[in-house]
């Protein structure tokens, strides 16, 4: 097809104290299956007090992630499937309650409880065979978009690839903007500073039209509001704002492109672990001359909120890591498409990749 | 709920030449029911250029429907139903193709294929017992916000009131701008002219939160660009914009409210038969005391644009039918109450309406 056709997410509560309403939400839903729910919820919220306030059922199964570490995997995803098939059936849904990660294990887990094998074999576009059992993502940390993306991205041996289709996108969303409110300062930052690099990278494109540049400028505007403006900062007022930046560029980039910093931040990421948000702000530094006016804004932001990204990271790194990084990222032809336009293949060749990565 | 949860359109294709991509997105929904799709077009269509660009098959049925002399009824409704049914049984789908009163048609249809008796039955909140029939929305005109809204607006003999629950909802919309570069410029102005109100309303009020004060804002900013500031006026562009400001300017009011003015305007529609869009620049032209900043740029785009609006026409009503006006407008607590604070019965009494519609 010519245009892109997009799945929204099919209901989206959004309001202060919303996640309360989780109980009644998914009530109709616990008819289907195995009569019960999978949480998966950030470890963070371990002994905290969100965890007192799941609304989970005694049948239902509680796991409590560590996405700290590296970003989810395939294995994980499987591993995960196996267990809870194993051990109680289908259940009737999957409820993701955490950031990014979280809501792409969620999305994914959901998915692969009604499709045999390996994750990795479905990892790209369509590959899904079978609808995904019913799943809510409830963020507790806005900026990546991956409430409202058809995408749930997963490493694998291989390749950092989303299982990508219609079915990934969630049935319920819940934007409680309290959830967001005990997010660490630099996390606040690295996530919004995604959301603001979709917008920049949406907007600087060939794929760019006047969905994507109406949802865009609007997360652009509230970016300000939040991270730059009089006013800017961890405030309620904020956090409301930061909720509906999210998910408004989450759809900026949907209907067109990202460019540049993400098909690096996911080579950065494949080889070195490197969180995505962050990964996105470390590269995003370095790319003035890429995205200028995004860039100035950028920097503007990093200096009020007094933001200390790493430096000097491409010292440590041999030619050898170099290529696999490069390689990575020279393999998303997509976003060099939509950044350089038709020629791209002339311009983003793996030299020029690597020289990208040699700025970190 | 405290908090509303809302269904999203199921999928949404945006970009000039889109509808061309109609028959691959319906391809898959033919094998249901009968196999076969009813086309609700536009009576303004019949024997212009789109009447031959439907893609349409042999089997389905395509209806051109005038809208103009008054909005959709209950028993237009019915008696379209009944006929269908009754000639080939349930069809695939439902494909509305115009302004706001095909997309209303196209919706209710969809639902009274699948619920038995009169429409009528089904005026008000989550009344409706069976999913509906698979149905698209293809704008041919912007504004209303009709493509995005979860009600389809029905005026039957006792009142005008929307057929209002999840499944009244568009499974699909087609937002193709070359669709809408023909609509009569009055109408353009109209049209348009009732997403900047919904946004004015949706603003002004209690309701209003971060993620409704969000679609508001860039959908005003939108129309400021299609109706006010420097290359204002009915072009590609702004037909681009106006596609989308009318989605955004929908989905405010959705997780907000509307207010005065679209409360007095069902008043006005129900007992003179006046066209939705048009009646709240009739209305609106007189509320500058409730709504001072929206009012002041809606003057300069009057302005602008040459608009005529009719003057005076309350001169020709006598107490009646103040009354009967009134009593429509007084029965939608829910604007009056979101317009004025709780205390709004003190302030909306039958009195003060009356005197609102004497300003016309």
């Amino acid at each position: 097809m010519l245009h892109k056709n997009f799945k929204n997410i099919d209901k989206v509560t959004y309001g202060r104290g919303s996640f309360s309403q989780l109980t009644e939400t998914i009530e109709p839903i616990r008819k289907e299956n195995k009569n019960y729910f999978v949480f998966i919820v950030d470890n963070y919220f371990n002994g905290k007090p969100l965890s007192t306030k799941l609304q989970n059922k005694a049948e239902d199964l509680v796991y409590f992630i560590d996405v700290d570490p590296y970003e989810p995997t395939t294995e994980l995803i499987d591993t995960l499937r196996d267990e809870i098939l194993a051990q109680k059936g289908l259940p009737s849904g999957v409820i993701g309650i955490g950031g990014g990660s979280i809501m792409d294990i969620a999305k994914a887990l959901s998915l692969m409880l009604t499709n045999e094998g390996s994750s990795t074999l479905y990892q790209g576009l369509n590959l899904i065979k079978k609808p995904s059992v019913y799943h809510i993502g409830v963020p507790t940390i806005s900026g990546t978009g991956a409430e409202v993306s058809m995408t749930a991205v997963l490493t694998g041996p291989e390749k950092k690839l989303g299982l990508k289709c219609d079915w990934t996108v969630f049935n319920q969303v819940i934007l409680d903007p309290e959830l967001i409110a005990s997010v660490p300062t630099d996390w606040w930052f690295y996530t919004g500073m995604d959301t603001y690099i979709h917008c920049i990278e949406s907007h600087s494109g060939i794929r760019n039209n006047a969905f994507s540049l109406a949802y865009g400028d609007q997360a652009l505007s509230l970016c300000r509001e939040i991270y730059l403006n009089d006013g800017a900062g961890q405030t309620p007022e904020n956090n409301d704002k930061l909720m509906v930046a999210s998910l408004m560029g989450g759809l900026s980039l949907t209907y067109s492109e990202v460019g540049v910093c993400h098909a690096l931040s996911y080579g950065l990421s494949k080889i070195h672990g490197t969180r995505h948000c962050f990964a996105n702000c470390v590269i995003f530094q370095h790319l003035a001359d890429i995205y200028p006016k995004g860039h100035a804004e950028f920097s503007q932001m990093i200096k009020k909120h007094n933001i200390d990204l790493p430096q000097g990271l491409s010292k440590q790194w041999d030619e050898d890591t170099f290529d696999k990084m490069a390689t990575v990222s020279y393999n998303l032809p997509f976003m060099w498409n939509h950044a350089f336009g038709d020629n791209y293949k002339e311009i983003a060749t793996m030299d020029y990749i690597k020289d990208l990565f040699r700025r970190l």
